[in-house]
């Protein structure tokens, strides 16, 4: 099909979300437009202010998420909201279970909502993520809010994607030990303690206080992350959480922080799409029979897995 | 330090613990070592059948391994028992929180349990875990059961490395939808609801015929995944699931799936192990400057991902 790049950057570019949907589907799939989409956009970007937000579920990510939306919508801001999900096949436009909040926003232009599922993808969230919120930057978003659904290890890469990582507990979940495991507590610019009107709010976040050593003393300069209370089902404490985001921000820029983050960014960024490249090379140059050939050999015993690959690799950097 | 691989090799086969210990820390680390391991068990493997359990947290997957265990020895089998956590930074002999159960085993000779931590790991998963199961596969394991202590994505990938895959389920957790979402479903070669003495047993295994459409007609000759109900916790059903499993085992020999399934995880693993040498090449090659320095222009718009991948990859093969 003929893709007239240029128009659907354009019209991107003035808020149509048509052309921000057809944009992203092609960055993401392995569309032969996919090239010249990355190269009409890179000096589009720049603009967005990039929030990544973790959390367990349960802690009301998606809630948090469509409050932010609300309150960045009041300061005219233009918003994109990501919301990954690392173990569904399904990506798109449609709205996931509990994300039906989000449908508050669905009609209002300033707000662009996408769901993108990782599955399957070759590199998986590395890969496909940075492309999507690329897509949203050159559109004009001033903000682009990316949410993971699911759980587990992903939530440290989505977190390495953000300018600002914002952390959410909540109270009576046993969440500072989970997330203390699962190594997320580490990644917080800003914590969010939600659901504060519950008991045990206060418990948790002083418990988070404690683990993280904030009451420790810092060298002068340093960000030290804030724990703001926010029941954002009911919008409290949002505007109080969109400050500490903008004092980050401004921290980040006074010190270079944030140019610091996006290219150690991009540079990940990089390396992953040139191991992508080169593992389809390994595809197209060997094809699968040669492969097969070397694993059959190791199913018999006569090779080991890291000799086979040693043949694999001389035979793709020779040619 | 010195490593007399030979020896430490006959002394894994005689079953001495301590050198299998030490064999799985050096492939699993980036160990000089590695490659002298990897070639001088090549010709000792293919004799252990590798079973994989997967499911969610509280379906008692601790619980039925080691029920499993207790099968398998009574059989005079030796047993290995890998517990992959995605999320854990810690590897090593210790035994994880609710894993305490497995010191049942912990003084029986013939029984290795070993605790494999994959966060942090290059490859992650795909990287870590066939190592590990080629030592205790060449140390003389008749039988090597996976089992994931985490969530998420990495359960098909764990799958994906086992001869035969267990899906585990308990009645009234919403299991069924869960597993569906998370796309395990359709990975089970076998079926457990454990926990078959609670109400709703029967309800889970129907609505699991259902959703996997058991109830409908197969080719003659293939495999019908048998849904198996257990009291892991009281022994109950074990034995069935131990003849389950030894059915799809003697169906995949008869039909020549084992030896499919085999080279085609060989196949993934010496792709996964030439990425990574290709991943650290391109390290070594640019060094941070050079890759810095592509991402600095394209954070300052000048240039795109993909234009800056092309210029890693070219230098790379071109050298």
């Amino acid at each position: 099909m003929m893709v007239d790049v240029p128009a659907l950057v354009e019209q991107a570019r003035e808020g149509r979300p048509r052309a921000v949907a057809r944009l992203i589907s092609l960055v993401e799939g392995a569309s032969p437009h996919l090239r010249d989409v990355m190269a009409a956009l890179a000096p589009l970007t720049g603009g967005a202010y990039v929030v990544g937000l973790t959390g367990s579920p349960g802690v009301g990510k998606s809630t948090s998420t469509s409050a932010l939306v609300s309150a960045y919508r009041r300061m005219g801001k233009r918003v994109g909201v990501l919301a990954v999900d690392p173990s569904s096949p399904f990506s798109g436009g449609a709205l996931l279970g509990d994300r039906v909040r989000m449908s508050d926003h669905a009609s209002d232009p300033g707000v662009y909502i996408r769901s993108m599922a990782t599955r399957g993808h070759l590199g998986g969230l590395a890969w496909a993520a940075p492309q999507a919120i690329r897509v949203l930057d050159a559109a004009g978003c001033d903000v682009i809010l990316v949410e993971t659904v699911g759980v587990g290890q992903s939530e440290v890469e989505i977190a390495s994607q953000a300018d600002t990582s914002v952390v959410l507990l909540a109270p009576g979940m046993g969440d500072g030990i989970q997330a203390a495991k699962a190594g997320i507590l580490e990644i917080g610019d800003v914590y969010v303690v939600n659901k504060a009107d519950r008991d045990g709010a206060d418990a948790t976040a002083r418990e988070l206080n404690h683990m993280l050593g904030l009451g420790e003393a810092r060298a002068p300069g340093d960000w030290r992350p804030p724990i703001v209370k926010t029941v954002a089902a009911r919008g409290e404490g949002t505007d109080e959480l969109v400050e500490a985001l903008e004092k980050h921000r401004a921290w980040m820029e006074e010190r270079g922080v944030l140019a610091d983050r996006r290219t150690a960014r991009a540079a990940r960024e990089v390396e992953t799409i040139a191991v992508t490249a080169l593992r389809e090379r390994i595809a197209d140059l060997h094809g699968d029979r040669r492969l097969t050939a070397l694993a059959e050999r190791i199913v018999g015993g006569s090779l080991d897995p890291y000799a086979a690959a040693d043949e694999l690799v001389a035979g793709l950097t020779n040619s």
